[in-house]
C-alpha cells in the first residue's frame, strides 16, 4: 500500500503538471508544447512526467477530461429537449472557457496529422459523450418523443456538429442562442 | 502587356508550385511544409514563390480553391432537397479526395493557432460557399418550401457541420448516405 503522504505528494505533482500543461497550451500552440517546458513550469523532473504519461497529448487528454467533466452529466427529467438544452449548454460553456477551448483546438489540430491522437480523442473524449447522448435519446424514442426511424448516432452528430463547427472553423462564437436554434430546427424540421 | 510565352511559362511555374505543395501536404503534415521544400519539389527558385504568395498557407488556400471549384456550383432545379443533395455530395467527394482532405485538415489545423490563417479560411473558403447556399435557401423559403422563421445561415451550418465534424474528428468517413440522413432529419424534423 502507498502511504498517504506519498499519495498526497503525487497528487500535488500530478495537478501541478496538468495545470502547467493547461497554462502553456494557452500561451502557445500545441505544436510548441514540450515535455521539458511542462516539467520546468510544474517544477518537477521530466522523469516524473514520463512515469505517468507517455506524451504531451496524453497529458492534454487527461486535463481535458477533468475540465470537461460537467459535459459528462446527462440529465433525465423526462423532457428530451430541455435535457439536451442543459447538456449542450455545458458544452457551449466549456467551448467558451479559454483554457478548455485552447486545449480542444490544440488536440484536434494535432489529431489531423497524428492518427494515434485522433483515435485517443475519439475514444476518450467523443465516444463516451456520444454514448451517453444516444442512451438518453433512446429513452425519448421509446417514449414516442422522437421519430422511430431516427438513427440516434446520426442525431447526436446533427445536434453537436454545429458547436464543433464554430469552435474549429472560427466563423462565429458558440452561444446558448445557437443551442436553442439547433434544437428548434432539429425537432421541428425545416418544412413550413 | 506580358508576352504570351512569358504568361505560359508563369502559368507552368504556378501549376508546378501548387502541385508540389499538394503532394508535399499529402506526404507530411502542414507543420512540416516549408517554402524551401515546395520550391525544391517544383524546381523553381524560392523568390519565384515569394513573388506570388506571402506564405505556405496562401499557397494551400489557392490550391484548395482550385481543387474545390466543383463545390462552388449551386444548382437550382426548383427542388431544394435535390439541389442540396447534389451540392453536399460534391463536398463529400472533395472530403474523400485524399489530397483535398489532407489540404483541408492541414489548413484548419494551422488555423487553430494562427488567427490570420483562420480568417483567410473563413473569407476565401467558407464564406463564399455559405453565401451561395443562403441564396438558394432564400429562394426555397420564398417558394414556401422552408419554414418562414428559419434563420438561413443557421440552416447552412446545420446541414454542413456534420460533414466537417467527421472530417476533423475522424469518427466515421463522410459518405453520400450521411448526406441523405442529414437532409431527411433536417427537413422532416425529429418529432414522430
Amino acid at each position: 500500500m502507498v502511504p498517504p503522504s506519498v499519495e498526497r505528494r503525487s497528487e500535488r505533482a500530478r495537478r501541478a503538471i496538468l495545470d502547467a500543461a493547461l497554462e502553456l497550451c494557452q500561451d502557445q500552440s500545441f505544436a510548441g508544447l514540450t515535455m521539458e517546458g511542462i516539467a520546468k513550469r510544474a517544477g518537477v523532473g521530466k522523469q516524473t512526467i514520463y512515469r505517468w504519461w507517455p506524451s504531451k497529448a496524453a497529458i492534454l487528454l487527461e486535463a481535458l477530461q477533468e475540465r470537461g467533466g460537467a459535459t459528462l452529466i446527462f440529465p433525465d427529467t423526462g423532457d428530451i429537449v430541455a435535457d439536451l438544452r442543459t447538456q449542450m449548454t455545458q458544452v457551449v460553456r466549456a467551448f467558451n472557457d479559454p483554457m478548455f477551448a485552447a486545449y480542444s483546438r490544440g488536440l484536434i489540430s494535432a489529431a489531423q496529422s497524428d492518427p494515434e491522437i485522433a483515435a485517443a480523442v475519439v475514444e476518450s473524449i467523443i465516444r463516451p459523450r456520444v454514448d451517453l447522448c444516444v442512451d438518453r435519446l433512446a429513452k425519448a424514442q421509446q417514449a414516442g418523443d422522437i421519430h422511430p426511424d431516427a438513427n440516434l448516432p446520426d442525431v447526436v452528430e446533427l445536434l453537436y456538429a454545429p458547436l464543433y463547427y464554430r469552435l474549429l472553423l472560427h466563423t462565429r462564437p458558440t452561444t446558448e442562442a445557437q443551442v436553442d436554434a439547433v434544437l428548434t430546427m432539429v425537432f421541428q424540421g425545416l418544412r413550413p
